[in-house]
């Protein structure tokens, strides 16, 4: 698999990290989009082109393995491929390296194309999607699937978060990186001070807007290989709009 | 009056913006704070040479003049200058400039060092404030006072924010830049969607920290020029830790 690749340099800056002085999962997310955007207007398809076509780019899935959280002072270099697609997905990767060319994080992902009136996915758009170079393929691998929380769980963690309007892009949708702060908040502070996520996995079913109120669980427990894991899912009226689950080690 | 002057660039990317299309408060205050630090680091006051004294800067107040918002995709120009102090308040200026060289924002701040044991404002200490080559002076020019919502204000907007995890900096102290997200959010969106503010006056009285839910009130009035104004007030367990004022203009 191939398309063009992509990258380029951060200076990780304190408001950048969070307490262990790392990195925040939410701020990485917003690098990695930032790199893909980049990308796109570079090949000239960026949201002002894909705005014509009354259509947006929407993250269904990312897959994320943490070798290591980058260090707050240090400088990343971010990297992004589109490596394939097939009727309506792509899929996409992204890096971040340090420095020293040590990759610390890879990510896999899916986009779809969004219709801006229907707020339905449709299909992709050869305009669209050509200029990545990205393989043309019948079937994309799938993403593995997110450990959903049992429906008999006791002990849920449980936080509200009304969507705030800083929340919102330039865009009007809720800025993804949020979801992972609303994901992550309900865990106790103690814990998140002394644990690094290892393996993150989030599904985006439906899209949270301005006006909504999101009640986020999580649960701990371990995965098939004694890790400690937590399993999050994401509501609002009820419904649930976002799953996912979190491996971790200590610090 | 005149300290030793420092400038950084920085390019303003999606994350940065609001629905407006232009940069929010709340990360124009992370990008300010960042050239401050940025200026210390450079004369070797950086965070950690302060944190040997077992002190901290911590801002008391900003009066920010808003000329224009800069707009997302445009690369601005951050410049600072400590410019007076006396036994305990340093004075700092900030501006914003575009790449025509026109000031967009310029901002007036007070800032103090406070004991990290004791929580409590101290004297300055020569060591960390002599780099910066501010005028020693017997009085600082008193920054213009918050005018306060009046006690017996009807109809006063109101929301409530828990601090969260990510609020809080790499110091564990809440980031600065949430204040203007707990002060903005309890306005309406269809306010902030269609109006800029000019001039923003903020003081800090107390500390908030993780743990405390904060409510955040709001009225709309308008100044002794006739200017839409609005007044807030930012409240933990009944006590005010916060209060602002803001003038706008429709966008």
């Amino acid at each position: 698999m191939a398309g063009k690749k992509f990258s380029e340099k951060h200076r990780l800056v304190y408001y950048d990290g969070d307490r262990t002085y790392h990195a925040s999962i939410p701020m990485l997310v917003n690098l990695m989009v930032l790199a893909s955007e980049d990308q796109s207007e570079q090949l000239g398809v960026g949201t002002s082109e894909v705005m014509k076509y009354g259509v947006g780019w929407v993250v269904t899935q990312y897959v994320m393995e943490i070798a290591k959280l980058p260090k707050i002072g240090t400088t990343i270099q971010l990297g992004t491929e589109a490596t394939a697609r097939n009727k309506f997905f792509c899929e996409r990767h992204f890096s971040v390296t340090d420095d020293q060319g040590q990759t610390l994080m890879r990510v896999n992902s899916n986009f779809v194309l969004m219709n801006h009136k229907t707020r339905r996915m449709g299909n992709l758009i050869p305009e669209l999607v050509d200029p990545y170079g990205s393989d043309e393929v019948k079937r994309l691998a799938r993403l593995p699937r997110v450990r959903k929380i049992p429906d008999d769980q006791q002990e849920v963690m449980v936080k509200t978060y009304p969507v705030r309007y800083f929340d919102l892009d330039t865009n009007g949708h809720v800025n993804n990186s949020h979801y992972f702060e609303w994901l992550l908040d309900v865990l106790p502070a103690d814990f998140l001070q002394t644990h690094m996520p290892t393996r993150l996995n989030i599904q985006y079913h439906k899209e949270i807007q301005y006006g909504h109120v999101v009640t986020s669980q999580a649960i701990k427990t371990t995965d098939e290989k004694g890790n400690m894991q937590t399993l999050h899912k994401m509501l609002v009226n009820g419904e649930t709009y976002c799953e996912a689950e979190c491996t971790w080690q200590s610090l």
